[in-house]
């Protein structure tokens, strides 16, 4: 039997409780995909005294990053304290300190990645990341090693759990947003403050790190347009299921030439694909490579054991050597990494467009006229009977029109919008979504 | 830059084609990943006069495996030539001198893995396998990498592409599975004997591959139960289809403590679920781990370039250095590889049968009858009124009866069947078939 080896682990929360449970739970198995056993020799946290669930097997827990840092017997730290400081100041004592350090943290990479990522080499030590994307589907694996042959064409992902649960919870239920949220932060599927996940940032800050892997461009998170799940209503859900479709928030990528477009926002997605098909906490990508053509990875993105599943086999390929051997070759985030050029693709697709109207003659020639001068042709049009509804509360918000138009130009729909929400017929803003059809 | 590497390949048709095709035309993208530029130094064919629609950039070609073995520039080698003869030499010639070997062919693991795995070990060089299982889809990677932290608890795959090909023009275009097996071969999803692949050989040697990546134990695969595509009619796929199903060829493999349950056959699998949304040459792999859940891998199975995407993503991971860490890590059909205990597993599901009986009083309540017996109970059953047939012809092949059952063991269901086909009211055999309801 070959020697274990020992790691440290830097916060004890649901994550890194799920490591040590399963580096403990599971010794025997990973050992012997490691080659040797590893174990937990130390841990830090923020509040050593409070009582855990689970004993560090080492014994040793302390609150100063330098117990794990300085000692010379721990050659890899699991980082799995989240948002970005003390994160990031901690993964810079680690690597400076000569150790490889696995994370989950997807706000430090793609915040601060270029940096993190310059030290590390500069260091000759590593950094792995597979659990800060998409939990526990291998997609940073997929993409970084076992794709390696393909140019990637475009990645389309469901990539936050939390917007995905709070979806389908108003889909399959008849919730409000505010009770499907309410439910998700019952069942622990969002947090206290929810609006990182429910305003796109964290599927952004995800998309970011995917894009550098599959088209070598790094993109940084903010500049990528992003629209969040926080503005759906029920009967926006309503009406996309009349005409066969579900809402998800997509985060979408696709290269053309040496351009990218990318973008996350929710989308329609016609009932019967793979990421309509996509429910609950699950996470999904739907990927095209030149030689592999299309391929789909679908599995839980987060929660306590699928983002720990993540984390070990990244301890483990850092222990065996694999890790080193990536983080040299493929050179991620390196200063070679070509420039990202962002925008500049025209993206042509169908839209769905929700627009409350005044309840009055001509109002529909009004806004299909509109529609029409901005080369955009009707596919199919949904305007109900407000048979139920009290005149008063029509005068004031409307009826609503909803409107699917055939393959146009984005840029052209959202001209053609923002002419129709200038209107005196129009009450409030309308809401524009893209269709993905296949 | 550092100096190329260069390698040979063994076999210049479909599969080795694309691998040179994908080598040159992605040679900056591979060389990107493999940090030197790769180089199809020599290759080995049959007929090298044959006219080949790529050209071997080092311009040497020969028919002598000696040429390659030999040859101390050439350090990895993808032997591409199916079937066991004379790949299995071959192989053992290239490890025996010295070289790492990638390859496609699952027979050749699937028959000999033990011997050669044991060669390459002593010789100190690796087997990597990716595009052996399920084409383009990385699953190879994902068990024995990705989810190494994970106890697999069963796999369920479609692993066939032709089979699954024939039984989607089948079900789409009510075809006979003469027809769509002869479109299949006009397509080139099937060979010219194909019964490898519809009689389940192949989706079998398949799963013997993949349960040992996650299970440890080595099953031969001749010893795993099978049942091909070929015995199925369109009837069958259209009561399925009634019933809200549809028929797909599952690998299954279940494990249960130290126990094993494996088996190809078709089952149906229920409209809406992952396996059969799973269309045409595509595969797909549903797997359950301890810590991840379940995971869902969809991809192309098959074809000149998805293969030629995995195997070069094993080129470039032994060219890296990857392949041989895993090779020695994870002990591969190692002789401490734990024994099988195949079967023993008591499998409990619901079952389809179609039973042709006699159109005469009483025959229902006498199979039913015999159902009850077995302690089998019946979830519905499908009688359609034979007012289009010919008696004499309904005389002769009896009506056509289906019944769907409750969860109940396979062996009830077997024994049961084996009565009811005794029986004077039935004539012919019995189809039964598992249901996959998730």
């Amino acid at each position: 039997m070959n020697q274990p080896v020992r790691i440290g682990i830097v916060g004890l929360g649901t994550v890194g409780s799920g490591v040590v449970r399963l580096l403990v739970d599971s010794a025997d198995h990973i050992t012997r995909h490691a080659g040797r056993p590893i174990l937990v020799e130390k841990a830090v946290v923020f509040d050593p005294a409070k009582k855990r669930t689970v004993q560090v097997p080492g014994g040793k827990i302390s609150s100063d990053i330098h117990d794990i840092s300085r000692d010379e017997s721990i050659s890899v730290v699991a980082l799995l304290v989240g948002g970005l400081e003390p994160a990031r100041s901690m993964m810079v004592e680690l690597l400076e300190q000569g150790k490889d350090v696995v994370t989950a943290n997807k706000a430090l990479l793609a915040e601060h990645g270029p940096e993190l990522f310059a030290l590390a080499r500069k260091q000759g030590r590593s950094i792995a990341f597979e659990a800060a994307v998409a939990g526990g589907i291998p997609i940073v694996a997929a993409i970084g090693e076992c794709l390696a042959a393909n140019r990637i064409e475009s990645i389309r992902g469901i990539l936050n759990g939390t917007s995905n649960f709070i979806l389908t919870r108003m889909e399959e239920d008849g919730s409000s947003y505010a009770e499907a949220l309410k439910l998700a932060q019952a069942k622990g599927f969002a947090e206290a403050d929810p609006s990182m996940d429910v305003d796109g940032t964290d599927a952004t800050q995800k998309l970011a790190i995917l894009a550098h892997l599959a088209f070598g461009a790094w993109v940084p998170w903010a500049e990528i347009p992003r629209t969040g799940i926080d503005g759906l209503d029920i009967d926006l859900l309503h009406y996309a299921a009349e005409l066969g479709y579900r809402i998800r928030l997509v985060a979408l990528a696709t290269r053309s030439d040496d351009r990218l477009a990318m973008r996350v926002a929710p989308a329609l997605v016609k009932i019967g694909t793979p990421l309509a098909e996509t429910r609950g906490a699950y996470n999904a990508v739907s990927l095209v490579g030149d030689a592999v053509g299309r391929m789909f990875f679908h599995g839980l993105g987060a929660g306590q054991m699928p983002t720990a599943s993540a984390v070990v086999a990244d301890i483990i390929d850092t222990v065996v050597g694999r890790t080193a051997i990536t983080f040299r070759t493929t050179g991620l985030l390196s200063p070679d990494s070509p420039a990202a050029k962002l925008a500049g693709v025209a993206t042509h697709q169908r839209h769905f467009l929700r627009i409350h109207v005044s309840d009055r003659p001509g109002v529909l020639a009004r806004i299909t006229g509109i529609l029409g001068d901005h080369g955009i042709s009707i596919a199919s049009v949904i305007q109900h009977d407000p048979v139920q509804q009290d005149p008063a509360d029509i005068q004031q918000t409307g009826v609503p029109l909803v409107i699917m138009t055939h393959t146009c130009a984005a840029t052209a729909v959202e001209a053609a919008v923002a002419e129709i929400d200038r209107s005196d017929a129009v009450r409030g803003r309308s809401v524009c979504l893209g269709v993905l059809d296949d």
